[in-house]
């Protein structure tokens, strides 16, 4: 599988590339061609003359339709082996591997089947799943159980073999029964799904709304939520309340609370997500006051330390979190959104 | 050079299979040891006792420290290749590459020099710059200049080879010099700058403030412009008015004004902007309303549609956007991001 190089520029040398491995001159495909004509026509902007570069193919080859860009992706034969050639740009060459490669490959392999199936999980790090799975995770064992990390998620994947489709689907949903089991509600979600998506799942599910006031996390969470599609039967609104000014006119939350207790306080994370629910009438609101950095930090308040607000009918809890020490910016911001979708989301499991 | 499996769990092979190519037994390293336990102390959790075996080295390597995280990383040689192991979690692969590998290389590498700049633009197709670059964009021209397309961002980037540091700067500097002419405002930054950064620089520079009222973006442009260190001099508050009834609280938009020309339509998003600007007493506000999709479409407004308002003490601008067809929700939310971020930066740079 080759990716990229399939632009319209001088720089993209990867359909000739091809045509000199395989002896065979590049000529106009003609659909190709039309297909990039159209595609200008319907975003309604000119076509310069050099994307239709993008229509030419090694003879004898096959053209495979992109959906989402103007790059056709190639399947050449050379010898015994097969040659797919799919665009760079990621959002369009996952959907022509879907689509167009994937089949292919399944239709070219023969006898043995695989199932595969991920839970991710939120709260728990990755040396401790590893010991709590530590039957599951050894070596050559059927299915095999591996964990990964990334951005504070770790994802339990599970692959079983088996000689028929049904086998390999039986032995992993055994062993993902068995994962869920011993992680609980550590378990969020299965596949790509993120901590956004669960919870709007859960929220949907009981009709329940949420709002949110965010100071350090300036519209992280919002954007998550409003990542899922449909999350308008449960997201409300958003509040970025970046300056003090703004977290008293925008949340009512008291100037002399935070001259006092300071914006990073669990006193103003608390006024915050009070204020938030009550201004937005939701039902569930969170709040996020923190120290993302560089700099801004104290011995008292370093880098990381961060406040997270849940205010519902029967009250506000909030929780105080340090990400310091290891995680730059991002990271931080990152962190405190997770971890305030993971607290609503627990409190709608409970 | 071979990132991850460095994790502590059973499912981490690298450091086996390095010992193994090496023909060398692993051995536990003390100061690396130390430097995991002193990890774990600082972020005031339990250590496991299988978060040591991150400590075992093959014999005779050197260990790369981790600034990051737990897994250092291993520096072995083989016959003449030297073999670099890096941890997978990207951030602290790119730190130790930097810090560790990266000045390895240089001081075995002799004689020539390598000097790159990326030039980063906004609003042009890449077609457009490839065509307009034509003379730059020739095979193996010294400095080489090619173009890459990343979710709307077009980066030029320019790489000269020379006897000496200096000559490789100087053939750059003139190229990219010659690229601004070119491409004139699209240039919005250099390396790794996005549009957030840019629209913050310009801001920070002539001392002016920004809000902003967000619906289809749900948090994104806020998300953006507080991505960036020190924004909170320049990013007042951002609001995000999701439902109907929220751009009528929270921003002042007449419930009657969405009845008749519905909550995307130009009026709105002027008078979301205008009500930003007021109420969030800024210099400029931004305000986005559209159809992010995947439903909600409609023959006369499609998924993709998109109305971006820029106000400011003279007054205020909305332009219409379709990046419709294809584009998935993300991309089109991104895509509003930005165009709204260029839609400042312009007015900022006129």
């Amino acid at each position: 599988v080759i990716t990229g190089g399939l632009g319209p520029t001088r720089d993209d040398p990867t359909r000739e590339a091809l045509a000199a491995a395989l002896g065979q001159p590049l000529q106009p495909d003609e659909a190709a061609a039309e297909r990039i004509r159209a595609f200008f026509r319907e975003i309604g902007r000119p076509m310069s003359e050099s994307n239709l570069r993008q229509a030419l193919i090694p003879r004898g080859c096959r053209v495979l339709e992109n959906l989402w860009g103007t790059a056709p992706g190639i399947r050449a034969q050379l010898g015994r082996a097969v040659i797919y050639v799919l665009p760079g740009v990621p959002r369009e060459m996952r959907e022509m591997f879907a689509r167009s490669v994937e089949a292919d490959v399944r239709a070219r392999a023969k006898g043995s089947a695989v199932a595969v199936r991920v839970l991710r999980t939120y709260g728990l790090g990755e040396s401790v799943i590893g010991e709590r799975l530590a039957d599951l995770m050894v070596a050559d064992r059927n299915p095999s159980v591996g964990t990964q990390a990334s951005e504070g998620l770790i994802s339990v994947r599970i692959m079983g073999r088996g000689s028929s489709p049904a086998e390999a689907k039986r032995l992993v949903d055994q062993d993902a029964a068995q994962v869920r089991t011993i992680l609980g509600d550590s378990v969020f979600g299965e596949g790509d799904e993120g901590l956004d998506a669960a919870v709007g799942r859960l929220l949907a599910g009981v009709g329940r709304t949420v709002a949110v006031a965010e100071s350090c996390t300036g519209g992280l969470i919002a954007k998550s939520l409003t990542d899922v599609p449909g999350s308008s039967a449960y997201f409300v609104r958003g509040y970025v309340a970046y300056s003090n000014e703004s977290k008293a006119e925008l949340l009512g939350v008291d100037p002399a609370m935070i001259e006092s207790h300071g914006a990073v306080s669990e006193q103003v994370a608390q006024a915050m997500a009070v204020g938030c629910r009550h201004r937005a009438c939701s039902d569930y609101a969170l709040s996020v006051t923190g120290i993302a950095g560089p700099s801004g930090g104290t011995p008292d308040k370093p880098v990381g330390l961060v406040y997270i607000g849940l205010a519902d009918a029967t009250g506000c809890t909030v929780c105080r979190m340090t990400f310091g020490g290891h995680l730059d910016r991002q990271a931080i911001r990152d962190r405190a959104c997770k971890t305030a979708l993971d607290f609503l989301r627990r409190r709608l499991l409970s």
